[in-house]
C-alpha cells in the first residue's frame, strides 16, 4: 500500500513531452520584421521536397522562428510525385542525430546484400548468380541501405518540423519571379514575387534557397542552368507486389541477361502484410543525347519515345530479362506506380549567387543544382545532404556567429564553402554515376559488351563506388572549414584507411561505441554529436593522463580555456582516454574534466578501440574538431591548441 | 535532368503514414450496442495509469473499437501524481514489440551499473565502494534499466492509443459504484455507476477492469482487499538536480553508512541540459505495521509520522549518509519533487471476480491487486505487464477465438489463467521484495546488522533477484497456457540455464540475432514477435533439411498444415535452420517454406547460435509455441505435431 506525502515543482509536468533541440546562441539582434507594409524574412526556401524540408527543419531547430524563415511549395499537400526510395547509411546517421530515424529504422526495408546476375554459359540456365556482396562495404552505424517511399520520409521530417515551426510549409504557393535588388532594400535585397492560392504577393528576404527541383524556377530566374551530357537510354521503373520464382527477389540485384539489363530494389512491407519490389529495366533502343537542357528538338524527340513506353511493354521486357524465371504482378491491382525515364548527368556551375559585396544571397540545393541517374540510389540523399551542409553555415551567418557576420554587407567566407564543398562533391558523384549507369546498360562480361567491362570490374566499380553510394566515403576538399594541413605537416594520425575510420579532415567522423566513465553506459559517439549546430572538440588523450604534469593534463586544462573564447555552448567537448597504467578516479585527473565534461568523458578501449579505429597513437593523442555536420574540420596534436584556436577563429566569432 | 512519364495507383499516397497493427480476426458478430437507452460496452477500464493505458492500447490495437471499449479516469489530464520512474529491460522489450520504445531508448537515462557502498574500516573514509556489478545480469535485448518520468511513459502510450482510438481516455470520470447483476442483463452483467464531469450515468459492460491504483474503488466495490504485512520504515524520496563530489552519482547505488541507508537512481537529462537524480533515504525511526489496509488507527499514526517529514529533514539525512562527500541541490529551485512514504507488501487474494457460470467479469490489474516497495523498481513494470498478460486473453474471449467463447455464458479457461499466472508472480515478487527492501534498511556487513546479512550476501540477493527486477527471469506456473509436460517427458531441450536463454515453457523467448535467408537482413527475432495478438510457431529444424525424406522436411509440411486448422492469420510461423552439409536453395527445400514463410526463414548459426542459446540439439530440432505475450507456451519434438495441435486447441477455436 503506497502511502505518500508529496510535493512537486510546477515545472515537473512539462517533462512529459519529447525534448527539444537547444537553439543556437544569437549575437545579432532578434529578428523583428520592420513595421511597414512590406513582408520580410531572413530566409525564404522555395520547394518542400526532401532538400527544402531538411533545410527548414534544421533552421527551425537552430532557433530561427516562423518570422525569420518562410518555406513555400507550389503543391497543395505532401508529395504525390516523388519517386526516390533509398536512404543511404550516412543519411540515416544524420537522421539519427536529429532523432527522426526511428520510423525508418523500424519500418523501411533494409537492403543488406547486393547480388550480381549475369549471362550463364549454360544455355538452359540463361542467367546465373555470380556473387553476393554486402550492400554497404565501409563501416557505418547502420550497415544497410534503407528503402521506403519518399513521401513517408517527407512526412517524418514535416512532423518534426511542426514541433518547431507552427506554420510549417506554406503550400499552394508558387514563385513567379525573383531578383536581387540592393538599391531598393540593402538589407533584404532578394525580392520575390509569389502567388499564394492564386493571389500575388511580393516578399523580400536576406537569403533565398532554391530547393525546387530539376526544373527549378529559382535557378532559371537567376540565369543559371544545368550543364553536361544528357540521356542515353530509356529506362522503365515499376513498384509492385510481385509473384516470382527468381530466388534473389529480396536482394538488391544487378541482372545482365542477353535480353537486356535490370535492377531489383526490394522495398518496404505494406499494410496488407505484402512486400513491395522496385524493378528498373532498360527499354530497348537508345535516344540521342542533348548537351544542355535547352535543346528543344531532342527533348521533344525523347519525350515522344518515352510516351511510347507502356506498362505492358515494361512488364514484357522484365519477363524477358529474368528468363527462365517467371516474374509478374501478384494481382491485377498489384502495380503501385510505374514510369519511363531518361536521366542525364548535369550540374549547375554555381550553387551560390552573391550580391555586389560578395555575400551569398541565392543558394541552390538538391536537384535544382545537380541531377544523375537513380541507379546509385542517390536521389533524396544528396539533396538532403546539400541542405545539411548549408543549414549551419547559413544559421551562423544570420545569428552573427561567423567572424564577418556582424557586418551586414560583407561577404562571408564560411557561407562560400557551401559551393566549394558541395559542387565538387556533385561533380565527383556525376563522374561516378556516368561510369556506373553506363556499365549497367551494357552486357557485362560478354562478347557484345561495348565497354568491355568484365564481371569482376563491374563488382569492383560497385565496391569502390560504395564510398559514394553509402555516403560514408565522401571527402570535402581543403577549404576554410576543412584544414588538411596536418596531412602535410607531421600528423598525429597513423594509417590512411580513411574508409574504415582513420581520421581525415573533410570526412565524417565514424561512429564508435564508448563506455562512459561516470555511469558505465555503452554509448555511440554519434549520440554526442546531435544536429544542434554545435562544434565538438574531441580530445583523444594520452596514456600519461594520471600524471598531473603530463601532456594530457595540460591538454584538458587548455581546451577547457579554449572553448570559453568562443560564444557560450557553441563548442562542446568530448574526452577519450586510452588504457592507463593505473585506475582512473575523478580525484586523479584534472578537476575541469568532472566540472565541465562529467558526461562526455569516455573509456576509449573497453568497447571499441577508439585509438586503433581512428588511427591515433595512445602515446601521442590528438585533438579533433568535428563540425556541426559531423565532418572532421581539422586534426592537431594534443598541444596544437593555438592552431585549433586559429581554425575556429576563421569560422566563428569570439565570445563577447 | 530527370524526365518522367509516370502513373501511380491511388493507394500509393496512403503509404506516407506509420503502419498500423493488423486487427485480430473476430469470429463473434461485430459489436453493435443494442439500440435502447442503455449505454453498453464489451470492456470498461477504470483508471488510465500505466496499467489501464497499456490495456486500452492493446485492446485497441487488437481491433476493439471505441464502441466496444471505454477507459475512464477520474483525473482531468495526464498524470500529475505518478512517481514511478524505472522501465525494466523486459518492459522495454514489450514496448519495442509495440513500436513505442524509441523515445525511451533515445531519451531515458540508461542505468548500466549498480555500485555498492558500505561502511569503511578506514575511519577517515567513512564509506567506500565495495563493488560495481552490471545493473542487468541476464541477457536481454536492452541490457540496462531505463529511468524516465512516469508521465512521459503514459504520454507515449496515449499518443499511440489515439492512432487507434479516436476517443482515447474519457477523463474527469469517476466510478461511483459497481455490481454484477446477471438477472437484469445476462450479456452485460457488470453495471457501473459513473460520474462524468459531475453528472451521474449508468453503464453496462461484459467485462470491467480495475486499473485504479492501490486505493482501487473497483476492488472495494467487489469486496476484495489487499492482504499482507504493512510498512516498517519511513523513506524519503527526492528528485533533484544535484551538486556533489560523490563519485558514483550517475550509477545506481546502494549506500549503507553508519548514519543510515540510501539509494541513488540516476535519471534522465532535462531540457536545461542538466541531469536529474532520484535519492531514496531512510528516515530514522520505524513505524508500527498493520496487517490489513483497514487498520485505521495504525494508518493514522503512520500518516502523522509521515507528515512530520520535511524536505529539509530528508536533505539533512542524505547529507549524513553520504559523508564525507558533500551532496546538495544544485540551486534553490533544483528540487523537482519529493515525498515521504511507507510501503507494505500486499496482494489481493483474487485477481478475477466471476459470474455464476464461472466467466471472469471483473479483473484487477496493477497496484489495484498488489503493492510493494519502489526499491526494486517494479512499479510501472508489473502493472503494465499485468495488462500485457490479460489483454490478449480478454480479446480472444471477446472475439470468439477461445474454444468456449462462442457460448456467451460459459466459463473461459484461458481467461482464468490471468489470475493463475499473475497472482503467483505477484506473490513471488512480494516475497523477494520483502527480503530486498528490509536488507536495504539494514546496516549491511556491520556488527549492528540485525539481519546479519553480509556484503556478499546482499550482492547475491541483488543478483539472483535480477530475474525479477529485470523482468527477464519471470516464469509462469504450469497451466492451460503453459505446458510444462515436455520437462517431465523426454525433452528436446539440453541444459537448464533458462536465465541465459535455454527454452523453458512459461518463460519469455530471449531475443537473438538471425540472418534472414531471403535477403541477408540481420534481424532480431523479437521483431517477428510484434504485439499483434498472434501465436507463433517456431520451428528449429534439424541438419537433415536438405533430405526430402528427412524429419525437417516432414515438419515444415506438417506445421504448414497445422496452422491452417486455426483461424486465419492467428498463428505465424518462424523457421530456423542449423548449419547444413550443403547449400540451402529455395529449390532444395520443401516448397511451402518459400510460399508461406519466405520472410521468416532464418539461418540460425551465422550470427547468434540459436541452437546453443536455446538449448536445442541441431540433430534433433524442436517445435516451440510462443504466445502472443512472448512467453513460451510449450516445447515439443519436431514430430510432436499432435501435441502442439492439442495444446493450441485448448486455447483457441478451430478455423470455421
Amino acid at each position: 500500500m503506497p502511502l505518500f506525502t508529496e510535493q512537486a515543482s510546477n515545472w515537473r509536468d512539462l517533462r512529459v513531452h519529447p525534448s527539444f533541440a537547444p537553439p543556437l546562441p544569437r549575437l545579432t539582434p532578434e529578428f523583428v520584421p520592420p513595421e511597414d507594409e512590406i513582408e520580410r524574412y531572413e530566409v525564404v526556401i522555395v520547394g518542400a521536397g526532401p532538400a527544402g524540408l531538411m533545410l527548414h527543419l534544421l533552421l527551425a531547430r537552430y532557433g530561427l522562428s516562423d518570422k525569420s524563415v518562410l518555406c513555400i511549395d507550389s503543391k497543395p499537400g505532401t508529395l504525390k510525385s516523388g519517386q526516390a526510395d533509398g536512404i543511404q547509411p550516412r543519411t540515416l546517421e544524420v537522421l539519427k542525430t536529429l532523432g527522426i530515424s526511428d520510423e525508418i529504422e523500424n519500418e523501411a526495408c533494409q537492403m543488406w546484400e547486393f547480388a550480381f546476375w549475369n549471362i550463364s554459359d549454360d544455355p538452359v540456365k540463361l542467367i546465373e548468380r555470380r556473387s553476393i556482396v554486402p550492400e554497404v562495404i565501409p563501416p557505418a552505424r547502420f550497415p544497410y541501405e534503407a528503402t521506403i517511399h519518399q513521401g513517408r520520409v517527407e512526412r517524418i521530417m514535416e512532423t518534426d518540423l511542426l514541433r518547431y515551426s507552427p506554420r510549417g510549409v506554406m503550400r499552394d504557393t508558387k514563385l513567379l519571379s525573383l531578383r536581387i535588388d540592393e538599391h531598393t532594400d540593402a538589407e533584404f535585397p532578394v525580392i520575390a514575387e509569389i502567388e499564394v492560392n492564386g493571389a500575388p504577393r511580393v516578399i523580400r528576404t536576406k537569403h533565398l534557397v532554391g530547393a525546387d527541383g530539376a526544373h527549378s524556377a529559382v535557378r532559371k530566374s537567376v540565369g543559371l542552368s544545368l550543364e553536361g551530357q544528357s540521356l542515353d537510354y530509356i529506362w522503365g521503373v515499376v513498384d509492385l507486389v510481385i509473384d516470382t520464382n527468381f530466388p534473389d527477389i529480396r536482394r538488391r540485384c544487378a541482372v545482365h541477361s542477353s535480353a537486356g539489363s535490370a535492377m531489383v530494389i526490394p522495398r518496404e512491407r505494406i499494410n496488407t502484410g505484402e512486400y513491395i519490389t522496385r524493378l528498373y529495366v532498360q527499354v530497348p533502343g537508345a535516344v540521342e543525347s542533348g548537351s544542355t537542357d535547352t535543346d528543344a528538338d531532342l527533348k521533344k524527340e525523347a519525350k515522344g519515345k518515352r510516351s511510347q513506353v507502356t506498362l505492358e511493354g515494361i512488364l514484357k521486357q522484365i519477363e524477358d530479362v529474368f528468363k527462365p524465371y517467371y516474374i509478374r504482378p501478384k494481382r491485377d491491382d498489384a502495380i503501385d506506380w510505374w514510369a519511363a525515364y531518361q536521366i542525364g548527368q548535369r550540374v549547375c556551375p554555381e550553387f551560390i549567387v552573391k550580391d555586389s559585396s560578395g555575400l551569398g544571397r541565392v543558394f541552390l540545393v538538391g536537384d535544382a543544382c545537380h541531377t544523375h541517374s537513380p541507379k546509385a540510389g542517390q536521389g533524396m540523399n544528396v539533396s538532403m545532404m546539400d541542405s545539411y551542409n548549408l543549414a549551419w553555415k547559413l544559421a551562423y551567418q544570420i545569428n552573427g556567429l561567423t567572424p564577418s557576420s556582424s557586418d551586414k554587407r560583407k561577404s562571408d567566407a564560411l557561407l562560400d564553402t557551401y559551393h566549394t564543398e558541395r559542387h565538387a562533391n556533385a561533380q565527383r558523384l556525376i563522374d561516378f554515376d556516368k561510369k556506373f549507369s553506363s556499365s549497367f546498360s551494357d552486357k557485362v562480361g560478354t562478347i557484345e559488351s561495348k565497354s568491355g567491362i568484365s564481371h569482376s570490374e563491374f563488382v569492383d566499380l560497385f565496391s569502390t563506388g560504395c564510398g559514394f553510394t553509402s555516403g560514408c566515403g565522401i571527402e570535402y576538399v581543403d577549404n576554410l572549414a576543412v584544414d588538411k594541413s596536418s596531412i602535410a605537416r607531421s600528423s598525429p594520425i597513423v594509417g590512411d584507411d580513411f574508409m574504415s575510420g582513420v581520421l581525415c579532415s573533410g570526412r565524417r567522423l565514424l561512429n564508435i561505441k564508448l563506455k562512459r566513465f561516470a555511469d558505465g553506459w555503452h554509448r555511440d559517439i554519434h549520440d554526442d554529436l546531435p544536429s544542434t549546430g554545435r562544434f565538438r572538440l574531441l580530445s583523444l588523450l594520452t596514456n600519461d593522463l594520471l600524471d598531473t604534469n603530463g601532456v594530457s593534463a595540460a591538454a584538458v586544462n587548455n581546451t577547457a580555456t579554449l572553448v570559453r573564447q568562443f560564444p557560450e555552448s557553441l563548442i562542446e567537448q568530448i574526452i577519450i582516454y586510452p588504457r592507463l597504467p593505473g585506475e582512473v578516479t575523478w580525484e586523479g585527473i584534472p578537476k575541469c574534466v568532472k566540472e565541465q565534461n562529467e558526461m562526455t568523458f569516455y573509456n576509449g578501449y573497453e568497447l571499441d578501440d577508439a585509438y586503433r579505429t581512428y588511427g591515433v597513437d595512445p602515446a601521442r593523442g590528438a585533438l579533433v574538431v568535428v563540425r556541426p555536420d559531423g565532418y572532421v574540420g581539422m586534426i592537431g596534436e594534443l598541444d596544437d591548441i593555438f592552431r585549433i584556436y586559429a581554425y575556429l577563429g576563421r569560422i566563428m566569432s569570439l565570445a563577447t
